[in-house]
């Protein structure tokens, strides 16, 4: 089984966060390539960027997916997830539907602890898209400006106050912690929090293992078969191959 | 005052009919800038044809938006839009927000009709977006195949069966005609329906004149102010600048 | 373009504050008549005084609309909206709806600064009966006694720091100033809030401009339609005229 | 104990039917008055005769309650009731809220079986503001012309044909008749439903009791205590001293 | 008229509690007999502890529920309630729901004072269940251990600044003391809260005389009909009597 | 690792089917221990059906589950689910919400394709409970008496024409496949459906596999922790031991 892995930001150092923690997420036998988007931002935390995000997360699905048996849009938030579903002929997953789905299995509500204050209205707006806002305790965030490539190891400490705060004030029966930036960190956290707690890359990996052991077949028709073929120009070869129906030269 | 109207999709044709029903709605002194798409699909009817569409428009908004005190995204489901709310200084609506805004005022549930099957069921996750889910009566759409520049002429009989349909059977009290090919149909049926009928790009229009009349403010904090300024690369030059806050050159 | 807005208070002085922000919002060419409820209380903070103020809006409504092109219930909370839209035969707007559908323009979520405490439960009703709550950050209201006459005069400060604290611990994306008493403080306030701000006469003198230049139609069949024909007894002749579908003598 | 029961409609007739099932279905030693509206229509089906008939009740209440336990607003749809709840210093209750609150303790979903097709979007809305939109599993409805003070005698069996539509293929699990007008068909068809049957008159009328025998305390803050007192003009003279708090002279 | 009052835990002392609301609450000629769970856990906070009540009280109910009009589960949170209403031949209802029917009739949104922190997750997810939770304002809790018996004695206090404290900073319009260690504590409150309050076992005996009285019909076909015949074993004789439809030997 | 597999009916026959689907879905490594209820009926198709399957399906937990990695209900409908998570110390997955995790990640809105037109409502309340109700298109069930052990056998082509249907005519992105009785026929209509079809026997043994692998911590606070140890009487070994925390003998 192959997973194609694309993270939607250009951070390099980010990539290699979400590498080496699907790594050690996957199952043996499953291997792992990682794309990083050719462009956009340092890190998505609002809608533009998201939209931006996605865009450059469509080029690399359609460029790299073939030889894959999924693939893992790799931020939160999953920019172009549910457009990249219809279109690709192999299951595609999101790190925040991936931990929500996780999260739904081990409690009643969660709690979302994310990296920058920002993003907390986006993220909102994207339970909600998932139908899942009646579930949500809260989001609580981290208010201190960033190096993208070291939360973890500069903010654990405020980020585990976070989560226990979201536990005790908030109701919170599991811990989502978002953000590829935090990539690895709940299995840092083990034992140290009251509640479950829940990484959007593990979820993500093993979720998509799911989904191709399941095999429960790709949509034709209704609103997920892919777009139907009809005149298109200018866009990337990839992507026009895709809308085109036509196989990968 | 000057709107710049932009069409996510590719079609000349229907740039044409938005224009002119934004022409007929504008107040005198109003100026429209028709742009469209230099990229992207025929007609968008499907999230990943949207996720396109946001782009396309992005890099048009990027590029043109100066010397305009507002701007339209002309299809309905409104790609991009709220990325663009937040990136550019001057208001930014869609063709279904408005819509949806001007059928508020007329009545409690309204109907949508379309164009296609396909597009339905994005349609209803649009208006769920928007938080007016309760206040959907029924989407119901067309079901032949279309030839997108002349939807109107060929099938006004069977769009009006649809809205009739929508009142006596969903208990639709506003009808909202949704697509940009049917630019200008309510015009047309006017006085042939027995409940108000709505059209997507001239209540754009219109709201974008009472938003820049209103003066009600950029946001500078919350979600919906510009994005951080952060590091990014590889972004076409007008939306590079747009992140980085730069005046235009 | 005529419009009639109707104060269901009693208040001249709040009468007055409402003209002022209407004409000052209206277009060139927009006239606007006054009325003043004939009965009831100095300010509606209660469901008991809405139900008078809608029937004194009823019966001047009733009275007056002949010549307008579109009427205007001018208090926050919209007393008697939902029926005059019914029984007129031109578009009935309210303040809260009116502001609520600005408000929808400009971010996702809005919170609402209102005057008194008592005010909250009502709005948060009125809110929730437009289908809006999931889109309500928060409602926040002074906690003083008031001069209703001068309530922007004395709380201009007070004002300003709900506002900001809406914003900062609520999320609001944008401001709803609610109540006819405050009327013009939007525009006051220009420029000193980082988030959009909304005014309820403003929006629904621009939105009933809207409403009459696209020409939507009246409802003649479903649930807006004018009430059925029946018999009735005791009415001012206004409203029986109108229930009987007599043209005004 | 001694209720004050208000038909909201001008129609002796109806007034009637109201008191027969009151006086059937009150215990032994409940007094019932009756009172029916001095001025409106003959039967309230929408939201401008509600509003109408809203201030008739209001009139009528403050004149007559004092020397009884409760108020009964005798029509569906509860015009007035949650004013009322806060003017008087009695429990005030609606046939809409007492039939559903007494099919909640029957079963999860139910369907309200009315009298005439426009009447059910308006009480839609009110189950809606009720909060039990998500129990409501379908409102049917007669579609013929009505003699008012005859329904049952002529519909019975359309009325029961609907109640069945309603349980197979609504999946009601309780049917709530609606409407003044059926005040007594529970009774005379119980037996021949396949599931419970409530009715608005004798659920009202025994919650009025219960709430009598319950005690539990009038509102004296909050948004349901009486409206604060402030300045008013031209009302009756029952209403003034109801918002003046004065006692009855 | 003979209730049926289950308590679906394993203390006496707390049906005793029970028992004296009850027979206070009740009207004159009816009568009541009290059953305590024959196994279970001295008080139910925890969903699992409710699986276990739920057992419990079905076995007594289908035990003794002969000769009885109607059949009360005894416990805030309801355990067993929706299957008991189908299983048994009487009405059947539980303290959440009619004190929540209670509340629903004195206003709009309510609060719930609980005993303990543990149980409010529960109690949250009951008024989900109840479809009421756009209705609950808060709820709040104990944070002492209790000596189960005597919660009212020690606490009533804390329990008085609770429900102070829901009023003020959470809306609430009315009060629901949950739970059956507060049974009777309603009424010791009487007169010193500034909203109206509400009590399970008092609400719960009065909406079964209600149901008793109306006699609205036992569901005989859809989800509340008695579950169909089919092969069961190692039941207790009770319950196997009831699934097979026997009259009891 | 080692799963625990409960089936909450004493249907031998039903345990097979369970078991084969469970073995042909678990990874290579995965161990299954099959458990069928002491007690209780052939088949749950009820509220009462499902409260007597949680209390069976708790023993066996108790009883069984040392020396398990994660335990599964095996029911659609999940009895006693959330009581169990709260008293195990391992993972616990019902079918119903690990079929809808899977589904989720597949389309927007799903239905569910049911054996018997009784179970449908219960069915609907568990999406409800799943806060998924907003995503659920609807439910289908067959209208034929089964036979339990073999509805996969002569139902096969009725049960695929609900599927179309509910893609046709509901608007269903993926097909939940519902009831132990079809465990593995997601299986055999493997291509013949044109939306992805999902199984909550194999969704069910993925998910608690990715549990045990991502390891994300048994609550030890809040409403999943194990519910407080209390005094308790009359409850089978393994249960008392379970709330007293004691280890297993």
């Amino acid at each position: 089984m192959r997973l194609l892995v694309i993270n939607p930001n250009i951070s390099e150092s980010v990539t290699a966060l979400i590498e080496a923690e699907a790594r050690r997420s996957a199952s043996p036998g499953t291997g792992i390539t990682m794309q990083t988007a050719a462009f956009g931002v340092a890190y998505i935390e609002t809608r533009f960027e998201s939209l931006i995000g996605a865009y450059a997360t469509a080029q690399l699905a359609a460029e790299h997916h073939a030889g894959h048996d999924a693939v893992i849009v790799a931020a939160f938030g999953d920019p172009g997830l549910a457009g990249l579903r219809e279109a690709l002929p192999v299951p595609v997953l999101g790190l925040t539907e991936s931990a929500l789905a996780t999260a739904c299995l081990l409690g009643h509500r969660f709690s979302i602890v994310a990296i920058s204050q920002r993003i907390q209205a986006w993220y909102r707006e994207v339970v909600e898209a998932n139908g899942l806002i009646e579930r949500l305790a809260s989001i609580r965030a981290l208010d201190k400006p960033l190096a993208i490539g070291n939360v973890q190891g500069e903010h654990e400490e405020a980020l585990l106050a976070l989560c226990e705060r979201a536990v005790k004030e908030d109701g919170a029966e599991v811990i989502v912690l978002a953000g590829a930036p935090l990539a690895g960190l709940a299995r840092a956290l083990r034992g140290r929090l009251p509640v479950p707690v829940v990484d959007g890359v593990s979820s993500a990996v093993r979720h998509a293992e799911t989904l191709c052991a399941l095999q429960p077949g790709k949509a034709t028709t209704g609103s997920f078969a892919p777009p139907p073929v009809k005149p298109n120009r200018g866009l990337p070869d990839a992507i026009a191959r895709l809308l085109d129906r036509q196989a990968r030269p």
